[in-house]
């Protein structure tokens, strides 16, 4: 192998591949990026053996060839050497970097010994704009179970319909669904998967910033992005991930139709003061909600006797039931935080059913999350 | 006590002050703030017994009193609360705070058990800005002894001379020292004094932002800093320390007067090239640089057999003698970049003399560093 490239380029596609390298004892190849020349790109990939990262970047090759080096390694190395083209060179399984005054080699491993990463081939595909999705998925993937006991919702569930697809996540108190519209359903009849966290949080990472547009292809078994080239600086990234096997909760079941008391609030001003009482929460980060309908107020209170207690109001529109009730400070704030419209929607059903947040004027996100029941 | 403040003045004194709370289980009393209100001002105060920080707030008292509350708690209760007027009030030692349409009460321990932060009665003081003290102090810190094996290289050493204040650390491998001039000499005689490191460091984060003056005021077992009240808006700061008793060593004596070999390097350049071999360095942080004079370039090389090594060149112009030797990395870094100028001018006295580093055209800064021995 022997080619050239910016070391701007190189260093930003290392940034994305390197998402994907595990901190492997038993297989330390799985610490390393996979370099390879070909045509006019160096292909860099990485992958713990459930998630793979693909990333291309031009070059200019002399010489086709492949090794894989330290990942984090290369990183620090590329961060202190001059933004300039780097001379890349492999020989005897060294790996030679070098430039106007300087030579660095490092020690690889060839490229033989690396996993094969396989690609998606599938003719079950869709185009969505990359920010798009990025932003839905960021909304509902902290409400995913970080815990492996119930592998299903420790994903986050696609559900592909006629006209948008829906991403859920749910930890059994709470869930999250966020509705993305679609221009044309591409398919025959609707389906779902469940994807894994750490891909969906790669993805969140990759493409919230990135302006260009996502391919999603599907099987069985596998899912993979793919990012379109926008301009030849902004190097093509591939993700391929393993999907989790088992049925998703039923979860639309859950979801309340109606209300019997229903509150507009200030996004912002509830947060703090939801925030405020946090503080004065005991161990099991209770609060307690006390909504009046006729003085058109919601007031805040927790109280804890080691520290004292805290009592907050908050005026706002009311319709239905006067309640008194308790939530987890955590789980409205979950929510809350997801929400990006300057009001929002809330809506009870009595001390033991589900509540529900929503932004105002905004059909496409619902957060159902279970009250804590008294006595 | 009663009175009216509003938050943000609150909270800006509280995080100054919070700096000298320490998280003490055995006297609790110690993760408090004291709260006292005097005439027109909140006094806030809190020691960890060695170091005291006092900060008077504007506020409207309307009867004088005093309390003690946990202040990371009331560091995150302001934090939620909205910017506005708030009304303290103590009763029963209980601190209520409350605003428009919230109250919030917090437990606290009463003032009296709290330990007296003792003031530092002194003819002896001088006045300094506040950002030119806190940067010198800057430069120098890092290069403290961080173990508590020999408490006098622990501390930072201040020297005041006719015309000039000195300030100097060490951690017997390496010195910095930090000339800071002075309009007028206020003292009979010159007199030295080791102050706590962590004094030292929250007397950078203090002042290092604040455009006003200082003043210092010296004892025979401590010191105060004090700051003039630029603006109402700003809080009065009162920072007094006790002293590290025992004797500094004679560290002029180690300063070279002469060079074998002097360089004259591009700052960042010379850094960059020294963490680039870094990373290739072994178990003793070890670079060899090799000095050459007749060509007018200076090569670092390192080289690790896991991973490979790494060689790259400066040029620099240089006068004297031929030289090879080999630095602790860290040591030189440590230097650098405490060196504000863009060239930088580094001597050397053989393989096993001192090595200095100094930024070019300024006679204020100067780290001294030892090789490392070879064989």
């Amino acid at each position: 192998m022997k080619l050239a490239i910016l070391k701007e380029n190189f260093l930003t596609s290392l940034n994305i591949v390197n998402r994907a390298t595990s901190r492997s004892i038993t297989l330390p190849i799985l610490n390393n990026v996979l370099l390879s020349a070909e045509k006019s790109f160096l292909q860099l990939a990485a992958t713990d053996l459930e998630l793979g990262i693909k990333c291309w970047s031009l070059a200019k090759v002399e010489r086709e060839g492949a090794i894989t080096v330290p990942a984090k390694f290369l990183i620090s190395l590329l961060s202190f050497i001059p933004d300039d083209k780097i001379n890349l060179e492999v020989k005897n399984n060294i790996l030679s970097l070098e430039g106007e005054n300087y030579k660095n080699q490092l020690k690889g491993i060839r490229a033989e010994d690396f996993p094969i990463i396989p690609g998606v081939k599938s003719d079950k595909s869709l185009e969505i704009k990359s920010q798009t999705l990025a932003e839905g998925l960021s909304q509902v993937i902290d409400t995913a179970s970080p815990s492996q006991a119930r592998p299903e919702i420790s994903g986050v569930y696609f559900s592909l319909a006629k006209d948008s697809i829906e991403i859920a996540a749910t930890d059994s108190f709470r869930l999250a669904e966020k509705k993305i519209p679609l221009a044309k359903f591409p398919f025959e009849q609707r389906f779902s998967l469940i994807v894994l966290q750490k891909t969906i949080r790669e993805i969140i990472n990759i493409f919230s910033e990135n302006p260009g547009r996502l391919k999603i292809y599907f099987s069985p078994n596998q899912i993979m992005f793919e990012s379109k080239m926008a301009e030849v600086s902004h190097p093509q990234v591939q993700i391929v991930s393993r999907l989790i096997e088992g049925e998703y909760p039923n979860y639309k079941e859950i979801i309340p139709k109606e209300f019997k008391t229903q509150l507009i609030l200030q996004k912002q001003e509830f947060l703090n003061q939801i925030k405020t009482a946090s503080l004065f929460s005991g161990k099991i980060n209770e609060i307690k909600l006390r909504i009046d309908p006729k003085q058109g107020v919601l007031e805040i209170f927790a109280q804890n006797p080691d520290l004292g207690q805290s009592r907050s109001q908050l005026k706002s529109k009311i319709k239905g039931d006067k309640i008194e009730t308790s939530f987890n400070y955590r789980f409205l704030v979950g929510g809350l935080v997801n929400i990006k419209s300057r009001e929002v929607i809330f809506e009870l059903n009595g001390e033991e059913g589900p509540g529900v947040l929503k932004p105002a004027g905004d059909e496409s996100f619902i957060y159902v999350v279970m009250p804590i029941k008294s006595g």
